[in-house]
């Protein structure tokens, strides 16, 4: 429920009404930074009602599930977000790289020297890992933080770890640059507000059978509690198809460009499931309008401990990195 | 992976080789109550195939992703789960109505004496509400739970909530007799692991696009954690039909029960998302095996704070009820 | 498109009404039983759009997809179809039961004798397959025909088989008392309009990935053709979950009773493509208000030429069909 | 089923065999063009397994669902069709554009006009029209086939319409270069062999729901009737998204590029249903290695007859054009 008031209102009025709502249950909610003057009622839907043919009110809107905050519609221009040093968003494209797991000091060197010689931007690895069955392996958590970091450092590379818990926040925070929230968790509400209420860029991954409009209703939970510094990622979708691990909806990142001022980042080793389709896809997530990808990349995929199927050797790597230059230039996309 | 050891070995020879395979990096995790000597491998898959030809060694099982706590064919006995007096599980049929959202005291009163009267065996109530927009009611928290646990001892039904953030586990453990883990987390391995780690039981919910392994693998993160006091729950399954808010899947219930020792109820409003269909689709998952039903019951749904179109009212609920007992008469099912 | 014409227009305006419609290039379709005075317009939008202000109508209705021969609301009784002897709708509930494919006269003297037997009301029997290979067994075509019809006829059973191609219908016509036509024909138009020109009456079934819309302007097509002979069969829908070879969509059966007048069957085997799964599901269709079951049935699943892993054994099947009889009774529903 | 022979039988021994295997029941198709000595077995499983242990039999490969003629594992070349004098596969990008329904004359001399103008390499235009409703508008027929193939012919354009009945064949052969299968008649097995016993070449659509090893299966269908000259086309899958008219799934594009020879088409229209999405994703199926577009024009979407709301307008086909020009060349495809 939204309640927009008349233009013309006075301030003292504005505030007598806000009380008149507050005093029916109703939270109110500010949405600066709109045009309108328009409010969010949190609460029981018939109490608000009783103010659609109040005096001061313009209009009550009755949308059950709409985003704002991040709506291009109120905010046109492009939301740049920082990480580390590399901004996303805007004209750039950029590449994040790394292996699904952080396994070994070494491991975590070797692909960053590898992905940086490559012209990667970034790089990713996860610590704290979500798998399906205990019994596989949960990430080195600690002490996989401190191999992502000293790799990215040493290299010049801005590193992006996935948070699975509020408690493990201060190590996160401790050495990482972005927070990644996982497909799993992207209805994870409290974890949604855990990682708004704090100051580093959070990558939201769309769930697995999430709407697009769930995707954006889950970032406004980010950017309502405070932290506008969200990027969104398609990491592919669950459908009927099994050749392909997941269906990489690329729809989503034409339609998301269009709604939403936050960047796009396409995810097409999960997206896919298999090495030899990410540079195919990698091409038309550029081509589509993304602002840039997530790769998957492992020295010997067949030994990695998790994802190898859908890792690129650092070769491939290299070989796409050049291909999306060229791409990117007729594009009109700039890949710093 | 899992390793099952020769069916002659000493302890000690056991022993010895466990500390090899510690030695190679593998967590080694017993497997309880099993009959055969078979120990779930964590770590790196090529670490533990090395042993795949050790003398020690009878099989070496590379299934991917496995569960084995909550199987049937580890565990052939039904497990019967307490909710407060209430045993679910065996011969037995129940049923657990309540509203969506707890909304007032008064409300809450009213429908426990309403389906207490009709017969119902627990309370449902949400406290913490996990709502697509942050601006949809978020439930009253602690209050919410006294006004649930007021109504559920008065009418002398034990209660049943959701959680949905590890910080709340004091608030709920205090007020309710049974924990439910809702569709949205029920990928959430930080919140199964604090589940698992308590005593109350847990209703655990089938994910929108869960397959039906990876339900089994959440419910084994629980009883891993060393809760066996799960109860698995079907509540429709997001689908490209839209005429019905989910497809409520009675396949998978049939399916569960052939594959795990663990009670498996059917929640048929969230399954259909309107309430004419609530009926017919109760009468079904009792046919078709299922343990009880979850319920939305609401005394003036079209005002209801949320979910009202697929409440039913008191008065639906109770001719439900009639009809539930003299068909699980038929069924060879004891409604207590 | 369709108008709604005033109340109190005498015929002779109605008629130069109609003219005016024709002139302006759009097909007026007659709607009649209803009780208004409803036409269906056929032809672009903003043709039909230019009437909406015209002083004979009373209402333009900008329905983009809807049914009206189907719709119970139009047809409050239950629709009766006659297959042979059998009568199916009301407050009957009846069993087809037979092979998947035709395979040998013995086979089907055998099933036949096995499922009547056990209390079966009719015989099925693929003669023309859809395979999705060209290189799987087809079916035996018209010597398949013959088979059945002459294990049908010997043990007063009627019978029901598919067709796949206007061709074969005068075949099928000499040899069968219903036609069906199979799920991945849904949407083939013109089958639909050639299966409604003709007497005998149709199994239509439900599409791999149709909405209950589409399927019921499937059999709009088929009674729009001039034949309102039509059982419409839930089969089965595609999705992720892949345990099972579909998801029986039991929502769908209460849905469709509630939209349209036309009986409803549900084909467990199908459904759930495991045999185990038949009888708790054929249960669940009973309990749910369907009108009655196809049953694969097969003396040898194992050696079954094709389908075998869903195919009950004549043991199996009237162990089923004795349950089927107590739960009638309960219901309210007639086995004849 | 498939039989490989010993490779050094001698042709006698060989016919000795088939014979054999004929006497069991057994139909024989040979696979030309195959390096190895493979015949499919259509018949029983049963009857074929008996051959397993013969001493002519190499392997007997008990593969359910495979598809021969048509994989590039067996014919590693580009397979190129021609429709009229425009050649599809091989280095090209071909661009396909027209009304989703023939219209009128004046209609179809226009958008022939200005999309031939925009560099376009084809014409499309249904004249029978597969539609939900028996109330929408169905097509002109034949008159709609002299429309289409005047106006491509007066401009050049060879073109392509949509066959929905084996009947309508004459009269499609006579004014079309290419039919084209629609995605719901994708296992229209009937219409499948049709297509096949004639020399146009045909555009077989994914359907709805189908698995990419049911699509090359369907055209194995087309082939094994006897047409070569196949081409795919990706045109969206049903998933539970919402936002858009269909999920456009490129992950198809490069998996089938990979495991077939025939050439693939992407429809971003359907693929999208939204025309502001229509540029991106044609961008993108051109980097992602399709072989051409099929594209919904018309000179006034917000009037056309049907799917107004996913067609470009011919200013904004003209836009796209120039760009898939420039990024063509990047890519390495050649657009004549």
């Amino acid at each position: 429920m939204y309640v927009v008031l008349k233009p013309d209102l006075d301030p003292e009025a504005q505030n007598r009404f806000i009380d008149e709502l507050k005093n029916a249950h109703l939270e109110v909610v500010a949405l600066p930074g709109l045009d309108r003057r328009a409010f969010a009622l949190v609460g029981p839907p018939h109490a608000a009602e009783r103010f659609a043919s109040h005096p001061y009110v313009e209009e009550l809107i009755r949308d059950e599930a709409p985003y704002k905050r991040v709506a291009r519609a109120l905010h046109p221009h492009d939301t740049l977000v920082s990480i580390g040093s590399l901004t996303v968003g805007g004209d750039a494209f950029v590449v994040i790289g790394g292996p699904c797991a952080v396994e070994t000091p070494e491991q975590m060197q070797t692909i960053a020297s590898q992905i940086r010689a490559a012209g990667a931007h970034g790089l990713r690895g996860g610590a704290y890992k979500p798998r399906s069955s205990p019994y596989s392996f949960q990430g080195h958590g600690i002490q996989g933080l401190v191999m992502l970091s000293d790799a990215g450092s040493r290299y010049g590379l801005p590193v992006v770890s996935e948070i699975m818990d509020a408690q493990d926040l201060p190590h996160l925070a401790a050495h990482v640059q972005a927070l990644q929230v996982g497909a799993r968790n992207m209805q994870n509400f409290s974890l949604l507000k855990t990682v708004g209420s704090q100051t580093l860029p959070v990558i939201l991954k769309r769930g697995l059978s999430a709407t697009l409009e769930e995707l954006l209703l889950a970032a406004e939970y980010i950017v309502n509690a405070g932290n506008d510094q969200v990027i969104l990622c398609e990491r592919g979708i669950r459908t009927f198809e099994t050749a392909t691990r997941n269906t990489l909806d690329l729809n989503a990142v034409a339609w998301l460009k269009n709604k939403t001022h936050l960047p796009v980042l396409v995810d097409p080793s999960h997206g896919t499931g298999l090495a030899e389709l990410v540079p195919p896809l990698s091409k038309a997530a550029l081509a589509v309008g993304a602002d840039g990808l997530l790769i998957e990349v492992h020295p010997d995929p067949t030994h990695a401990w998790s994802d190898g199927r859908q890792s690129l050797t650092p070769e491939a790597f290299s070989r796409l990195m050049r291909e999306l230059r060229s791409l990117a230039e007729v594009i009109g996309r700039h890949m710093p």
